[in-house]
């Protein structure tokens, strides 16, 4: 199967909801946030929005989990959109109306569910669509470790794939473009199996492919284990490669060892996820600060931009888009270094230790990219020969963020870096 | 409080219904095998009678767990009897009647728990006797593997020792003398800590000290971890060393580790447990069987009572009694070898290898007491020397089992011994 | 230095003498296969003739180590050849004269080397060519765990590298173009570092770069570890992605796991490496048999073949080349099956169970080869569809081992195989 | 052979060179402090003058250890005392000279050694007595991680008890009482077996029941694995239960733990052991400081002596005396402290938490000795109940330290303490 037909032949490029609407994404910011990318970002590529997690709970207003919360169901045991939140969903409407709307800007449209059972339907004593009690299907010590909403799914039960299937004729029905499942790429909680969830991304990707519409798989949590890069390309389209990821300097120092770690895996439909670009206006719905601003330096902030884009990380947004500031819109409209994310080959690692990286890369038209890293806390020289580049000859250096050229290079390239501060220049042969 | 007055002075001696009635156990089996101890050996010692697991379930009926059944549960969450299979429950009575009886017959009642609070009542919104909602206490992660009826209780929320406190309240009310609390001593699936029920132990021996009443408390299943002996010595009165326990060689084998790893724990009050004898008839209630005699030859029986004598491992038997045959009646009713489990001291592994143990141990005479066990499926001879008992002189053997001088030793003792064969000797100095 | 041009731009084709000749390997045993390859191979790509173990130490015999003998070293600390093994030795001419006749011959050649420093230089109290004795730069707890020959040489001790430098340049004056480094890619049993030969790799590969001559570079034994795939590309041309490789059958089923997990990484002069393959006559060393026949069935033999080439692992004949039977020759000489090692692209499993394989690549020219494989010990009819292959359109299949049309494909390709055996096709449009 | 005649029916108390002279101790050294032992403690039980490492080697001057130095050896593979460093050594006699001189002063002499063969010997073609050639005994693998000078010897070569018998034979000769073997009690970094210096216990305990001398085994470094406190008391009269103890506030207060770990098997002449009491004048033979002062306030250093003695660890000092102050001195003749080392029972933790611990035995006249521990870096009031104690009625507390009674208790006892402060009472009934 890693050779089916790609639902993301390029990098998915986005929003999400979680980094700035935590558990309590409601209707009136998704479509706020999707006219906003409609307006401004759509032209350069951004495409996918993205209800993250507990739509289906009535009573999350925060950014943290109510345990063992009541949630909105239907009669099959599975979980509908709260319409106090989403009131578009009335009259068992669930997230077509919303779906319908965002696909009529130009857009498409993503929900995140849990892996799993709803353990209140297995409590209660439900009944899935296929007439299986949901307590048959529930593996009991399959859990989340950090939300009580759900079971595993027993593959080995009757009645399991159905479960999955008949989910995903509803998003299906919705009109979903895009799945973000939690809780089943980290699977390092799970006792039995060192690779538990296995079993339950081939029953999503068999309802995926049963269920009549094209979606993007995603997988989360990370980080995902190499040493099933194998099945993950197989079944999934993205999955993540670390924890999640927030603005902290140390969680970006960190992510080139990810990167180091996955690059041979990344093209052809199959993108390891850095995970969201928690850039602009952030957590608006923490009851306590109401919102906070990216805490990455400008400098961070960019050296993020180009590892996810050398990389080829999906781009998905985190921001309340609408409070963006220049800087952080800045970021998003760079249509060159969009370009190195979005049609680049042979992304690698040249140079890599604890203190600086190089990176380079492909363009379409065969001209190399080059990314310079500092990672250090001070100023720093970050230097790279043409041989190791497996280059020769002379280049004119082009600097992808101050859009001009910047200098030459016969045998080396330099540049002398801030602290945690990169450039990304495309080589032009003269 | 590792000097608090013990509840087993000496190791506890009794039946419990798990080895031949699993989770089915009902009235009739505990008050029946309850009349048979009063009437054959009591006068022996024998005196707990433990009802195990799944008492408050109704559609218990063999010796397997049924998945996410509903369970029989008072208004504040407290788990009671099924009133279908202990008819004395009806009119709120719990425990009490049966308790009454069996104390009435000179023994003691005891019965099984499983650490937590019921999944049941956390789903369905119940409140605990102190006014805090189930939901509030459970711990989501803290899972039993094999049993889907709890979530383990967290110690940290307020309501967790007043629910504790309340079932312990409820168990005094009843007449209960012994409990036995499982999935709490082996933790290895907890994530979070390396001893997480740790909290949960001491909640319950703070329960135990406040309600009113002594009782003995038995922590399952094993095996403990040797770096927790001090707090388990210092909150129970026994605990698991191993996994269950069952009819066969290699368990009985590898016992021999277990004891030499925890031989220096025992006494005083404090009784590492070897688990349940699984002695005559048992697995009555399999549906598919309907029961079976025990697997172990004659001899690998009378080894594992030798080791589980000199070790000074708590006695509870997993037979139904009522049907014991005359060999197996035997085994129980030799006072010279239950003196060694309930009167010796100094007991310890002198000679340990793959192939052959010997145990020594010292009476309240000062008489030795000396076990030699072949380890292996042939013949072997099996001996000692005075010197590495630490005796010198000239002593008499006498064979506890076979009741009779069987010889003498001037240097050493030995023993032919048939496969996995052992003998108990006293030495009766010349 | 990913980047560096490659000294193996396709996986190496060659011979070995481990597997033939254990530690006993000498002159006349090089040169006759040496020559056998030269008449029989060469035209075939087969080039590299390769110099294993132990041929400093006079007292090697047979395929065991012996226990700390004594070694023959140069004055600087640098082990040559054992001149009762090795004649053309005589003089100091160390490999020199062996080198220069294999040359003749058209072919190239190489030798093994343990990582680190004997063992008898630090206690002897020798001194390296730089000047500093050799007992400051022996890592004392860095130990070949099957070997005695020699410490690990500390990389932060001045004269670390240039030991390795003076190493190196020995080699490049005697013309050794290939250079199979032992004890140095598995690295668990390091206890500092969980990487801990990294730093000897990096002083390796410097030494060669420095040298003056190219030098193949392959790193022994596995399994590499995945998480250090870029180190291991950024410095070797091959690294084992196993333990030592034989003619057994779970040896082979095994490698099906291997493959998987490292395919991402094949290509562009980074090979891992399946290890030698153990066809024909082996062990003729060993001094109780005298030699034995390939224990693999002719199926397991071409299955092993066909992984080998559809991964584009290196291949390095273990046989005694002059006792190759007409069977195990024609397994060396089929063009179209070694063109899929030398020139195919894309190589990656397609199905993966632990019942069946199905391998998949392309050729320069665009045509896709398949390989079947069938995994169990029964026979059983191993199916992909053109969907799971990404292809579309009709297909003549061109059997690449019976070397004729066995059919043609519409919307699946099936064969049925006898146990562990495969096919291999190359897909012609219709 | 746990019940031998104990060779030390009590913790043993002396000193031992290596906190104050490293890797550089010579017969001066010893024989000043043993002369300083005999005038001032060996009235109060101070007895053995232990010689640690390094007295073979010729080079050592320092606390530091020479990687892959000349060593003394004799003509079969066994090292002896560097004559440069004590001359009586000379002509062959060893430490005999020494022992007898330690003798005339009423006290006992040991020594220090290496487990295993030197690895001079293996790499020089050294034969043992028995004629075996020490490469022959050389478990190549089996290395102290942290000290060059030894293979372990593997216990399944012929020659190898005959090896250890051999160097026994020497010690008894020379008069050695006291033999502590080092590299041999915390065995993790050895590959094959979780507890591989198993063996060698067994030879050495052999060779010490072989040589017709009573010898004190001490076995370093730790900390021991408890899991195998059975075999280490069948053979060892004491162990470490930590790596090396120095000087440090947190090394004391993890020591809490390691007795609580190991307090069931204190007694009948096997001995836990906390390490040696780096008390007074320390490290004079280091190079650049040419020695410190104990950093331990006077607090801790009481509170270290109490721990100790209720714990019954032995009691080895690491001093250089004849610098000893009068505090320090102070702490080494209180005998009612004494006492409880080396005559108490029943030793037990009796609360234990991270801020404070609680520690009780029992004199031969019945009286119960309590200490209270403040283990904060805070004042701190530390308090336990008579019925945590097990006791009731009234009693007088006298401080062991201070010499009087300060109070007397009925229902508790209390005392407030500074921080790592500590006191110990006797409770004498009223």
């Amino acid at each position: 199967m890693i050779n089916r037909k790609p639902a993301a032949p390029t990098p998915p490029m986005g929003w999400n909801s979680w980094d700035c609407y935590g558990a309590a994404v409601d209707e009136a910011a998704l479509l706020g946030n999707a006219a906003y990318i409609a307006a401004h970002l759509k032209d350069y590529g951004w495409e996918y929005v993205v209800c993250d997690i507990q739509w289906y709970e009535p009573t999350a207003i925060d950014t943290c989990y109510n345990n063992f919360a009541p949630l909105c169901m239907d009669a099959y045991a599975r979980l509908i959109p709260a319409e106090n939140r989403f009131p578009s969903a009335a009259g068992g409407k669930g997230f077509a109306v919303i779906a319908e709307k965002i696909h009529a800007m130009g857009l498409k449209f993503g929900i995140h569910i849990m892996r799993g059972i709803p353990r209140q339907a297995v409590h209660s004593g439900a009944v899935t669509k296929s007439g299986v009690p949901a307590r048959q299907l529930a593996l009991q010590y399959s859990l989340c470790p950090w939300n009580t909403d759900m079971y595993g799914v027993d593959h080995r039960q009757p009645g399991a794939q159905e479960y999955y299937d008949s989910l995903f004729e509803l998003y299906a029905a919705w009109g979903v473009d895009f799945v973000k499942v939690d809780d089943i790429c980290n699977t390092e909680y799970n006792r039995e199996n060192p690779y538990a969830a296995e079993k339950e991304i081939e029953m999503i990707r068999k309802a995926i492919d049963g269920c009549g519409r094209e979606m993007v798989l995603s997988l989360s949590p990370g980080p995902a284990d190499i040493r099933h890069a194998w099945h993950l390309a197989a079944h999934a389209d993205m999955w993540r490669l670390t924890g999640d990821f927030w603005d902290e300097r140390q969680k970006l120092i960190d992510m080139f060892r990810r990167c180091e770690l996955w690059y041979a895996h990344v093209g052809d439909g199959h993108w390891p996820d850095c995970d969201m670009l928690p850039l602009g206006r952030l957590c608006v719905s923490d009851r306590n600060t109401h919102g906070r601003q990216c805490r990455l330096t400008e400098d961070e902030q960019i050296t993020m931009m180009n590892l996810w884009c050398i990389f080829r990380s999906p781009l998905i947004l985190g921001a309340e888009l609408r409070e963006n500031d220049a800087f952080t819109l800045s970021l998003l409209i760079n249509r060159d270094v969009l370009a190195v994310n979005q049609t680049s080959s042979k992304n690698r690692p040249v140079i890599s230790t604890d203190k600086e990286a190089v990176w380079q890369c492909e363009m379409p038209d065969g001209a190399a990219v080059v990314a310079l890293f500092n990672l250090t806390e001070t100023k720093r020289t970050v230097s790279v020969t043409l041989r190791e580049l497996g280059l020769d000859g002379k280049y004119t250096l082009f600097d992808l963020w101050k859009q001009k050229a910047i200098g030459e290079a016969e045998t080396a390239i330099s540049a002398e870096l801030n602290p945690t501060a990169s450039v990304m220049y495309r080589l032009i042969a003269r």
